[in-house]
């Protein structure tokens, strides 16, 4: 209901991009002082990093994160596969993307669980929510630790092959038994670019709602769809953000088959799905 | 491999709970000070809460936090239900649960960002998958903000019916549109108890595998489960853990019907481009 019209063509790229680099998290003047808060709110995710190494009892902070993270019913539905340089090497092929110097692959996993109780025999669907659920929380609470350690991050879905887009690939690589998921990968170092700018958010009057569900008005989502296209041109020249949705558009078949038969057991016995890109 | 006997009886279940009051977030000393890292790994879910109100700018800030959270190709796949008890008792009856302030329903939404991309047209588990994850990110995000507020809060599954559990009941409630799935309800507000014990969590090295995956071993497990079994008869002396789930088990069944219907169009009258359960 904002009525600003949506301008395309150059001019409308321009405005796009002036709307990205004003974007700041809104914090009330009474809260600015509060150092952890703008940790949080100030956290942005990285994709270059320096060489410099981060110390073990460091990591190790930041894996605790992620162990003392809240789940359902305290069940703690993960696992984290660690990899330094060298292991991600042996166990994944070529290096930790964005030149990263530690990486963790969170997984959604209700395998180990299943050892001492039996709560979701027959609801792979609930099961495999509540998984995802929790092991994200642990996902997020590791970044923010990490970020308070002066450590960056960014959440992978596809690149390196690390994510949810290659879960087959990733089944095989690791040997995971049955109820073991991977849903991202997490790679850490120090930032060689500083903090960028904020990616294009939606407002928050847009994804909040009271009561019944409120549709978001079109004009604010096509207007955050030209700042998404004009902020993906900017930061990848060479690309765009259609054509990274049709890489992902690839992908995303095989990963669905794969996924349907790890969860929900289908095709089992079929010829299995290879995980490979198509 | 700890080689520890799991004792029963009532020494056993002694054990278990000096166990849990021993149990402290493992910070090297050289990071004690860091007040930010503080706030996370001491972070408790509390479920007593005072009267005191929560200013509206400060629950603002939390769901900025919310707002400002990592997503899959920042496509934001969330929606946030906000609840003042009074909106909560027209919307869902009855009182926030634990007597808090405000509530936040954490919802998985692709619905959104259809109106202007066709990204998951027909891969329906890899889409809520996504969300799931992406809505999971944003809750923890919040629930650390709030943590830096002073304020604590629960995220809930099923108390109150405003988790996954009741995803069905509240698709109705809330009118929501295909493709927005209820995952977890968050409430908050000043904690009437103060810091409540850790609840038994695993040791690291029981969750955390370097190159192909690594089973748990199965004693690690057993002394869990007789914590997580003294620790819940401790703080509900009238229940017992193995109650608890089993009023879990009694919906988990009619939620996996629910959830699929809402994720992969089963049993909804056409012949659904998914499976059948196993």
């Amino acid at each position: 209901m904002s009525g600003r019209r949506i301008r395309r063509g150059p001019i409308g790229f321009g405005l796009s991009l002036l709307r990205i680099l004003r974007g700041r998290p809104q914090i009330p003047p009474s809260l600015r002082d509060n150092q952890a808060l703008g940790v949080i709110l100030n956290r942005r995710s990285v994709r270059r990093f320096s060489h410099e190494e981060i110390p073990d009892d460091v990591f190790a902070t930041i894996l605790e994160a992620g162990r003392l993270a809240p789940s359902t019913v305290n069940l703690q539905t993960w696992s984290f596969a660690t990899f330094t340089c060298d292991s991600w090497q042996v166990t994944l092929g070529g290096q930790i993307p964005f030149n990263a110097q530690r990486a963790v692959m969170i997984l959604a996993d209700t395998h180990r669980v299943r050892q001492v109780l039996q709560a979701f025999q027959e609801t792979p669907l609930v099961e495999h929510t509540v998984a995802v659920m929790n092991a994200s929380l642990a996902a997020m609470n590791m970044t923010v630790a990490a970020e308070t350690l002066g450590i960056s991050s960014v959440m992978l879905s596809d690149t390196g092959r690390s994510g949810l887009l290659d879960v087959g690939h990733l089944e095989e690589c690791l040997a995971l038994p049955p109820h073991v998921i991977p849903i991202m990968t997490i790679v850490l170092g120090y930032s060689r670019v500083g903090r960028p700018p904020m990616p294009p958010k939606l407002p928050l009057e847009a994804i909040r709602f009271e009561g019944r569900y409120v549709e978001t008005d079109h004009e604010v989502m096509e207007a955050w769809m030209a700042e998404m296209t004009a902020g993906y041109k900017a930061s990848h020249p060479r690309s765009s953000l259609g054509a990274q949705l049709a890489h992902y558009t690839s992908k995303i078949g095989a990963a669905e088959a794969d996924l349907r038969a790890m969860v929900l057991g289908e095709g089992a016995g079929s010829p299995a799905s290879s995980g490979k890109p198509m």
